[in-house]
């Protein structure tokens, strides 16, 4: 149940930094548009940009033009324009490894928890992060940048119905465990996370949507210690993806 | 070793939305200078301020008047201005319970990453946060306001010479654990957190200072799994701090 990917289309992205532009540009999928490099940068960046094809998209901007086109982001002095499919078709299937796993982000629309999210599934060694078309984040410049570059290398697949393609996932031997701080849960740490594994969250007002609950096989909750009892979503992602490293490793 | 805490000055802090007001107007501690509430949040904080005493520091403010004051946050309504010690004198001696645990943030500047450790922290439920007077990010409103409330039931200190704080520590029966990326260092999940415990990180960029790496009992390290090798700070203080949790549950 892939959904079509409407990414192709003209629309590009704006990515800044070190570790954001040269994941970008040393990732042959995208058509790069734009390298900005600031001239007081030009030595710095020079040797960087190995793909002699990119050479004649650099702009060398002089400080103060580079300052006034970029001075609301933390640049670096490096800026990239650039198109290509960010978001991947997602085919239930492909997913054969051991200890695959994916993160189903639900109702998670705040772009700085979702680049979060996609920086620490990246280090955490996940195979992909699925989220629906609505009432959710949209893949953004901001959340690109937050990232940090690891939406280059983790799939990013977005999908129109996640209830059924939990089900496909099911159908497909995967295990599934919704995150909820609810009094049925199980200690989050006595989930076992291996095999095909599915994890779900929700956003932190309003958790996971109630017929997506339904389909969980094991509901664990990370019970909280302190009397604020919110622990940002992006955190309890990196508990949890970090007990499953801990378990399978 | 204590610093002279010198928070009780004039300077006043704000903080926005409903975790943060609440947490700060429910604490008898602070010296509260106003509330402001939007008038069309009138209804819905009324019974919320339940100290008597502060209903005359509200000032009821019509839509488009708070809108101009606040705009640039996300107040949900509700402001709150106040001044109060958020630092506390350290004593090293005052750590006597069985599983004592102390974060030490050496060289983190950013205030959205120390906020959110704040926050992660008091969800983990351990007893404070140390931090360096240099090179260290300050108590400002952005670092609160992030924390949603946490810093005020979590105690902060702020301390002149970290090296010598640890060695107090360390006299006191702490075991030192440093987060460091290196070869030598153990899998973050084979240390052992029980008893009096100091965790130190440093910044993504620079890790932890050499000198106080040398003080460092233990080294534990999360091994990266992906192509970006840069976890974000607090999603790193997350995976370990939840891991002591678990460790002694």
């Amino acid at each position: 149940m892939a959904k079509k990917n409407n990414n192709k289309s003209e629309k590009y992205f704006q990515v800044v930094g070190v570790n954001n532009c040269l994941a970008v540009l040393n990732n042959s999928s995208y058509n790069i548009i734009n390298i900005f490099i600031s001239e007081e940068s030009a030595l710095k960046y020079k040797n960087l940009i190995v793909d002699k094809k990119n050479n004649k998209k650099i702009n060398y901007l002089n400080k103060k033009i580079f300052h006034e086109k970029f001075s609301r982001y933390r640049t670096q002095g490096l800026v990239v324009t650039f198109n290509g499919d960010i978001v991947k078709n997602f085919d239930e299937n492909k997913f054969n490894k051991k200890n695959s796993c994916l993160l189903i982000l639900d109702q998670i629309e705040d772009p700085q928890n979702a680049g979060q999210i996609i920086r620490t599934s990246e280090c955490a060694g996940i195979d992909g992060i699925i989220f629906p078309v609505h009432n959710s984040f949209k893949i953004t410049n901001s959340v690109l940048n937050v990232s940090q570059g690891a939406f280059v290398n983790i799939p990013l697949y977005e999908v129109t119905n996640i209830s059924r393609t939990i089900q496909n996932l099911k159908n497909n031997d995967f295990w599934i465990v919704g995150i909820e701080n609810t009094k049925d849960a199980d200690l989050w740490s006595n989930i076992d996370y291996s095999g095909k594994t599915v994890i779900i969250v929700g956003s932190e007002g309003k958790g996971i949507r109630k017929n997506i609950v339904n389909h969980c096989d094991f509901l664990g909750k990370i019970p909280m210690q302190g009397l604020i009892s919110s622990l940002n979503v992006s955190a309890a992602v990196s508990a949890i993806l970090f007990e499953r490293l801990r378990q399978i490793k």
